[in-house]
């Protein structure tokens, strides 16, 4: 089974077609380059050729052909995935979303989208139709397509009330094309969900999305400072435990994070501070502020509905939070990387505790309020002073010992980036959906190798070899 | 200080002033006798006139005369308060605040309107304006008043999203008139606002009210059947855990209660069936039918977005859960009682068996799922066979021995009906706000008896004596 890709090309040179080197190599890429890791296994990786659907009906007739001549697709929203979801392992067509970008019907508490809608502008529609937004955002909202978050995001600012993405009732429906001979459209709901969200594209394309909606808020977006970190956690913990009190993110930073990673904030706070970023439904403020008059160990930094004396103002409150907190030290601190963990209720204090005593500052907290199972945890979204690769391995093998979930970022495939488990209602959907195993080839190792046990990183044995 | 009711009513008579004795005598009653013990202290309790101010200017007149002539003052919403709390212990003056029912602002997220105005037309305001309701209501949501919910009760439809109507942030503000010889007018937020909620008017008079507001929906009215209780109760609790599932109400009634009191339910169950009734998002359909799916102990029996074959209706869901309960079982058997209960996280289950073990059926259990503290509680209001005192004063004392904290409903003071504890701050608020202590007397043991030890049942000394 080889790839015929001028063939491909040929057939599909009637449509939104990309064959310049520069670009193609731009579309190939995502944020990979977060974890070292990724970075040496991926930095080479090209696709052959990028092309746009304008609606459906291309979307069809690529995946037809490219089925034809045995051409790998690889999907791509905004290609902000920080693990290589996006990037063509085998070459092969880029997928590009970006042209499905319709807002089809709103209603009260829902609606209906194409997958390449950037979130900020589905939710400026929402918003403008009837004073609704999405439920939870990932923190590249501004970037970032719906379809991109669903097939390879997990939640976000809103997931301190609403939970993961993957929870009951947080996606409502979708439309996936199958990559056969003759490309089917299917619809699902219910249980039929887990089959194509959060599976990379490795089974299907999403071409149309029903979310659920919340009331849009001018939030009110807010940074609390404190002496130390466990009263910073809990003061969000107990926040968030506010039944009346309706706020939309909690993050937490440890010193020196604010102090050394956030520029803005820099003049306003001491290496010693620690922070929470907060935002706040407006009518909640004076249940906030009642909360907050309640603990005198906070300190009200910083409020966006008030005149301050920030001769620069922070911009929004959200993109502190999640990976972007990353982002902004690794924009001061090239060699941070980070892991993802899962703080789980009740004992969380404890376990934050513990790591942060064995690694403090080696490793630097940073939570995120999150709901699981109707009650409040942590994510953590850690920060790594990154020296080398055993090192991360052993910070990961501590954490993991203490029973504090790891979710690697820094793997390339669905079940290392999970929970190292085969997600079965994925492999026998695209068993039936991509016979020939040509959607994002490399990402689902259960699919490549069954009998894969998960000690060492995976390495997709058909990876294009570096040039 | 003798009342000279003569003077006050002269004074007012340019007023709405209603002397007529029967209808005196109505307004003079609420639904106290849900309880055998109240219906015994107060059932020949009577005011002397009723006075409907129109405007807070006619309320301040009112105050004014009342306290220049020694009159008690008791306000009255509708009614509906089921400890006798708008019951004139010692006459006087009635303060009807049914013309006070003006819905004044809507905005994003808050209303402001008079206290007068009945929950179901606030309801209707806010919906028709921009798609937006109160965040929880009485079941007597039909015939309550906003004023009379904040200054009587508690919660209800709603609290096992947003907690108790206590909670911070689920009364923004509230602006109240002072007894006094110059009555003040003081606007109260945050920390304040509990000195007059749920103060049973005995230390002002609200006259506007600013709460807070969630998006209306048309939310799916659902009963769901089951062989064990347990099981029924379990569902609830899951199912408010699923964070990504809109419910706004999750009820759920011990066996034979759907058969032996909800005559439209009847024809549809056994004696042996447990109920569970909830009101669902329609956006959380999908959702809720996977959750449903997946509990093979559960059977859909009806659901109001569909066809179904009930020759009659069940009427809205939410009139057969909180207090409603108990009404539709008094109206079948007029010896059944109630009892209020919290079982607290995280071991509500096993008190709630514990319990049924030892006095089921005498007992029946009647849950609502609650939020406290961020965690699914259940509220219990348990319906009792009444016998004797010393039986029901027994199932009590059984309740708190096990550790499921009860609220007595078979007591008219704040104190009894609550935690049995002096609120201070409604107590000193009192001191400064109605000096003569003319405000609903004998509701609050603190001011009229600070050396009370809550042994046995509080009796006012100042009560009118029965004719
Ligand atoms: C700074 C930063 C912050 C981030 N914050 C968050 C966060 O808060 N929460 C979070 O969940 N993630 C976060 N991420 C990860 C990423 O941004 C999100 O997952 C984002 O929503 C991906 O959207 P995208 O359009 O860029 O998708 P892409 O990166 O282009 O694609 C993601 C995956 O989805 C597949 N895909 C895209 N569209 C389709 C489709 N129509 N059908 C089938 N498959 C498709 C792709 O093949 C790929 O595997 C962050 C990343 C960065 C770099
Ligand atoms: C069948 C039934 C079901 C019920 N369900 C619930 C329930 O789900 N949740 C719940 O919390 N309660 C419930 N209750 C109790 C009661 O209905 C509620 O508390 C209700 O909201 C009271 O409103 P109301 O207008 O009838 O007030 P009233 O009964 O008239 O007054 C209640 C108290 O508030 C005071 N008050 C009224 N207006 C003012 C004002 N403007 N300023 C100061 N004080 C004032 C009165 O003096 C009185 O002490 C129920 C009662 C019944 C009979």
């Amino acid at each position: 089974m080889t790839a015929d890709i001028a063939a491909a090309k040929a057939a599909l040179a009637y449509l939104d077609l990309d064959e310049n080197p520069i670009s193609i190599r731009a579309k190939s890429r995502d944020f990979f380059w977060y974890s070292p890791a990724l970075k040496d296994a991926l930095d080479h990786v090209v696709g052959d050729f990028v092309v746009t659907p304008r609606n459906e009906a291309e979307v069809i007739e690529i995946l037809r052909v490219c089925y034809a001549h045995n051409v790998p697709v690889t999907t791509r929203g905004a290609g902000t995935g920080n693990y290589g979801q996006a990037m063509p392992l085998s070459g092969g067509c880029i997928l590009h979303m970006k042209a499905m970008d319709n807002v089809k019907e709103i209603h009260p508490g829902r609606v209906i989208a194409e997958p390449g809608c950037i979130l900020k502008d589905l939710d400026a529609a929402t918003k403008a139709h009837s004073g609704q937004e999405l439920r939870m955002m990932s923190s590249t909202y501004a970037t970032a397509t719906i379809g991109g978050f669903i097939a390879g995001g997990s939640g976000g600012i809103g997931s301190c009330k609403w939970g993961a993405l993957r929870d009951l009732g947080n996606i409502i429906r979708l439309r996936v094309v199958t990559m056969e001979e003759e490309p089917r459209i299917l619809e699902f709901t219910g249980e039929e969900l887990a089959r194509v969200s959060h599976a990379y594209g490795t089974n299907g394309i999403i071409t149309e999305i029903e979310m659920p909606l919340a009331p849009a808020y001018d939030w009110t977006d807010l940074f609390v400072t404190f002496d130390t970190f466990p009263a910073a956690a809990q003061f969000a913990a107990d926040l968030a435990e506010q039944d009346g009190i309706l706020i939309k993110v909690a993050s937490v930073f440890e010193a020196p994070v604010a102090h050394d990673y956030f520029l803005r904030v820099k003049p306003h706070v001491t290496p010693e501070t620690h922070l929470v970023a907060l935002a706040v439904a407006p009518h909640s403020m004076d249940g906030f502020l009642t909360f907050l008059g309640r603990r005198p160990e906070a300190s009200l930094l910083y409020r966006s509905d008030q005149e301050n004396d920030w001769k620069r103002g922070p911009g929004p409150i959200f993109e502190y939070g999640w990976n972007h907190t990353t982002l902004r030290a690794l924009k001061v601190d090239p060699s941070i990387t980070y892991l993802q963990v899962r703080y789980g209720f009740p004992d969380y204090m404890e376990k934050i505790e513990t790591i942060r005593k064995e690694f403090s500052p080696e490793i630097l907290q940073h939570l995120e309020v999150m709901r699981e199972s109707g009650k409040v945890i942590f994510a953590g979204l850690t920060m790594v002073k990154f020296t080398t690769q055993e090192r991360l391995d052993e910070i990961i093998r501590r954490h993991e010992e203490i029973g504090a979930l790891i979710f690697n970022p820094h793997r390339y495939t669905l079940e290392e980036g999970g929970r190292q488990t085969v997600d079965d209602r994925q492999l026998r959907f695209k068993q039936e959906a991509d016979p020939k195993g040509l959607l994002n080839p490399g990402k689902m190792i259960s699919w490549d190798d069954p009998d894969w046990t998960f000690d060492g990183m995976y390495s997709y044995p058909k990876i294009q070899s570096p040039a």
